[in-house]
Order: structure tokens, then C-alpha cells, then sequence
């Protein structure tokens, strides 16, 4: 298969990336580096099956010209449509960012997908289009959808353009909505926030809010396994699964107690208040997997452990690029 | 209250500001004349309490002028946004039309709220956002919600937008879901196509699809009716409803038949092949308004009589235009 990655230089993007490569994909990969990192592309950038393109997918013209190009070399069989904002509070300060990064991102691959008749798409959507639902489990037929930040309204937004371009030209398309995903390489999140604030005062680790908001958390391994899986499994022509861990999830708690021991034992854990971190944030949700069960996926690694694994992959990335 | 009506040319635009103003409402209404009519606002349009602006919405910095002129005139209490495109399937053959007219036109509204500080939205949304859900009724607490149209589409990332907005920064928003509303001034839809169709054949009536396609309809009177009830008297933040007449609707060929019966009786109706009008069309669904009901709002006339009546108010639209 021949298959274009957006967003190839993030952190899904690039292990998406190696894992295509090593099962014999060509792999052609788009980031304007914005969020996502040169670095991230070393072990792919020189194979011979891999051909990057450093281009803003916001800019239709140039978006274009790179998506031909390799179709020319050879013809593109899906998209793996991984670029976005990725930064929710920035979204939600100004709506121009995920407007332009994850929306317009996904309706400018539409438009070049219809050009091109390349027939499949599968789609990194998000927990977040559900917003804060309180008590009721986020499960696939639950509605009305309605997301608290623009970054789970532009995740909505793509995934209903995505259904209908199913309708008028895509064979199939797949969306992934993802849960909180963790592991290396890390750009953002929680788990490396901590580490670097412990790195800059080894005393102390200042939180938002009060600890008490939890989640559930997978390991980006288990990521990639899980969306493979759903797309050579899945029957519907626009399949649509959460994929997560289908556990409680760990606090906020949890995870500063994690880094803590891993990265400056002792330090001491300063909470704010509330359990929202940020406008936009929801507190905590029941993220229900039964869909992907069903079909045949569970993940090895409960929340917990994979939280384990993660801060101690980030402290081994940080130390390195220290 | 000093309300701005978005798209107040079009068909449920021109009689929300009938009925505002009539309600001693200070009124604004912008309109790019795309689809909207300047006959559509001869009740209205020299009124004291009636304020016009000729803009493209799409063009944010023009749109701003006039929202900030306005706002500056008489403070703007809400925005009532009916401002879409209407043509399904020119949407479906070019997304940007939906993207322009429907999503961009929501969005930008949003930002100039958000900037002016304007509490509180109403949202023209629709059925549509349901996508093909089958035999299943569409009811508001449904998933997942795969639009099969662009239309439908841009509808549902309108919602989603709002739906963040008021999280972060509205105080209130209301999102209707429209059914196919009927009624006049009729601009587009089954009833004005086969009148004029009959108009220029009297002897035969071409309809697409085999005419068993069904749909339940509501007139605008009631739809207006409905919204302002809601308005009033619905208590959720972001309040979603269903607005329809509740009922198992009735067929394009009954439709088809009233039409002939008060347009040419006698004339011949030649049915198409299959029961889909056009990519992204429906063929037939169950409309919920059990949560509008419950609310304590039901309209008085059901679908069959409500085409009756716009049937009548179309054909005598059409005569005293011809």
C-alpha cells in the first residue's frame, strides 16, 4: 500500500510512520513542523520507502501540489489523517488554531482525496467531541454531542464531513476517537509538563487543580495496534470506535506521584483548586471500549501501567535531549 | 430586545422579523441576497425598528462593520443565526459552498458575540445532522451522528462550535433542529419545484424517485412559533430540540397529487426510479419531538394539512409573481 500521513512528525504521525514502514508500506509523510518535530522523523527520514514533504495543509495550493507529486510517484491507496491542533487551551483562546489546524486540515485532504480518487481515509478524533457528558459513559450512539472546546468541536466538525464524504465519493472511512494517548515521542501532555517542571524546580511540583480529575489513559503502542486492528476488522463503511483502555483511568494525583518518584523523590506536590485544569477540560468521564471489544481488540496495559511506562520513557527522551 | 436576525432574507429569516417586530423588538438583519430576496422583506424593511445591512457574512471584516455599527446603534441582546446555504446538493458537489454559507458564516458570527460580548445565540440546525440512521428514530440523545451531506455537515460543526462557544463564553444557546419546513415566501423545495414545473407543463408532472420517499413537514408559522417557545421556556445551557409536527409524514406522491389537484388538475405525474431524490437526500425517517412535547409545545396542524395550506400559499405566491 501506499499510504500518506498528515501530520507525520507528531507524535502519532511518526510511530504510525515506523510501523508502516516496517510492514513493507511506502509511506508518503506532511507536516509544516508547527507542533510536530524534524527530530521525531530520524529513524524514517532516509529509508528508501519513506518521502516527507514540509508543507502547511491550510494552504490548499501547496497542499496540493505535494499530494500530487506523490501520487504521481505512487498512486496514494489511503490517508492517514493525523495533524491537528493539538494544544486545547490555545483553541480555546483563540478559535482561528484549530479552525485552520484541524479543520481545515481535514476538509483540504476531502477536496484533494475527491480530485484524486483515493478512496479510503481513516481519521485521529478525539473523546473530546462528546464534552462533558457528567455521569453518563461516552459511548459510540450517545448524543447530542456537544463538545466544550473548539478543539473537540473541529474534531465533530471534521468527523461530519469525513461521513459525508463516505456518502458522495470515499469507499470507506474510519474514525478513531482517541482517549489520552501517551508515550514517547512526547510533545505535550500532562506527563511532560511535570517532568519539566520538576526538572526546573526539584523540590516542588505545582499542579492545576486538585488532583482529584481522572482519566483514563493508553499507551501510543497500543494506539497504533488498536487502530490497525479497526481498520482491517471493521465491516461498517464508516466505522467509528473509541479506543482506549476501558478501565477507570488514574488521577491527576497518580500521575504527579509517578513522576515524582521516577524523576525527584520527595518533592513536594502542591495542588490547586477546582478539578478542571482549563476551560475546556472535562474533569472525568467513563470512556467505554465495549464497540472495539466487540470487534475483537483489548489492550494489554490497564491506565496505570501505562502511565508507569510513559513518565519513565519521558524522563529517559528528556535526559537524552538535555 | 435589540435582536440580530443572520440570513433575514431568507424564508424562516423574513418571518422571525416579521414576528420580533411585531413583538416591539428592536430588529438587525444582514443578507448577502444569495438566496435571500429583497421581496421577502417588503413588510419589513421600512420599519422603524427594522435595520438592514447588505453583507457577505463569509467576509469577516465587512461582517464586522455592520455587527459593530448595530451593536453600537442599539446593544445586540441575541443573534437568531438562520443565515446556510439551502441547496443540498450544490453542497455536494462543492463543499465550499457549505463551508462558506453554513459553517464559516457560524463561525464568524461567534468570534464578533465573543468580541462584542453578546450572550446569546439561536441556531437554525436540521435533521440533517442525523445522517441515514435507518429504521431509527431520530431522537436528540442518538449516535453517532454521520451526516450523509455536506449540508448536514456544516450544520453539525455549526452546532459544535456553539456548543463550545457556551462553555467558554456565551451565556445561553439554542439549537434548533429544523424538519422540512413549508410555507412562504417559498424560495426552493418539492412544492415551488412542482409548481413551476406544472406551470411550464400543465399536462405532466416529472418527479425524481419512484415519489414513496417520506417526510414529515412543518409549517413555518408553526416553526416560529415553536423556536420562540423554546427560547422562552427551555432550561439547558445549550438547549437542544427537535422541532417537527411529529407525525409519520407524508409521501412525495401525496405531495405530487395536492400539487396537480390545485395547480393542473388532471395532469399526468411521471415517476423516477428509486427512493432517493440526490446524494445526500434521506429517503424516509422518524422525526422525535417527544423532548419538545414533554416542554409542552405541539403544533396544530400535521404534516398532510400543513402541505395542504403551503400548497395553496405557493400557488398563489407563483400566480401573483407571474
Amino acid at each position: 500500500m501506499s499510504i500518506l500521513i498528515t501530520g507525520v512528525a507528531g507524535f502519532v504521525g511518526c510511530n504510525l510512520a515506523e510501523q508502516f514502514i516496517a510492514n513493507g508500506h511506502t509511506v508518503f509523510g506532511v507536516d509544516n513542523f508547527c507542533r510536530g518535530q524534524i527530530e521525531n522523523l530520524v529513524k524514517v527520514i532516509n529509508h528508501p520507502c519513506f518521502c516527507f514533504s514540509e508543507i502547511d495543509m491550510s494552504d490548499l495550493e501547496k497542499y496540493r501540489a505535494a499530494f500530487n507529486k506523490f501520487h504521481a510517484q505512487d498512486p496514494i491507496t489511503e490517508v492517514w489523517h493525523m495533524a491537528a491542533n493539538s494544544d486545547i487551551p490555545a483553541g480555546v483562546y483563540d478559535a482561528n488554531v484549530d479552525l485552520r489546524d484541524t479543520f481545515m486540515t481535514t476538509f483540504n485532504t476531502l477536496q484533494l482525496m475527491k480530485a484524486a480518487k483515493v478512496p479510503v481515509i481513516t481519521f485521529a478524533s478525539s473523546s473530546a467531541i462528546y464534552g462533558d457528558l457528567g455521569e453518563e459513559p461516552l459511548v459510540e450512539n450517545v448524543g447530542p454531542l456537544l463538545p466544550i472546546s473548539n478543539y473537540g468541536a473541529m474534531k465533530l466538525a471534521s468527523e461530519a464531513i469525513i461521513s459525508a464524504a463516505a456518502e458522495s465519493y470515499l469507499e470507506r472511512a474510519f474514525i478513531f476517537r482517541f482517549p489520552n494517548v501517551i508515550g514517547i515521542p512526547a510533545t505535550h501532555g500532562v506527563m511532560l509538563d511535570f517532568v519539566r517542571k520538576l526538572a526546573a524546580t526539584p523540590d516542588r511540583l505545582d499542579v492545576l487543580g486538585d488532583g482529584t480529575q481522572q482519566k483514563g489513559y493508553l499507551h501510543v503502542e497500543e494506539l497504533i495496534h488498536a487502530m490497525t486492528f479497526i481498520r482491517e476488522n471493521a465491516l461498517d463503511k464508516v466505522a467509528v470506535f473509541n479506543i482506549g483502555a476501558g478501565d477507570e483511568g488514574v488521577t491527576v494525583n497518580f500521575i504527579a506521584e509517578q513522576t515524582v518518584r521516577e524523576c525527584s523523590p520527595g518533592a513536594y506536590i502542591n495542588y490547586g483548586k477546582g478539578n478542571k485544569g482549563w476551560v475546556g477540560d472535562v474533569p472525568r468521564f467513563i470512556y467505554s471500549v465495549e464497540k472495539l471489544k466487540s470487534l475483537g481488540w483489548k489492550p494489554t496495559l490497564g491506565s496505570a501501567d501505562a502511565v508507569r511506562r510513559a513518565v519513565k520513557q519521558i524522563v529517559t527522551q528528556e535526559a537524552s535531549q538535555g
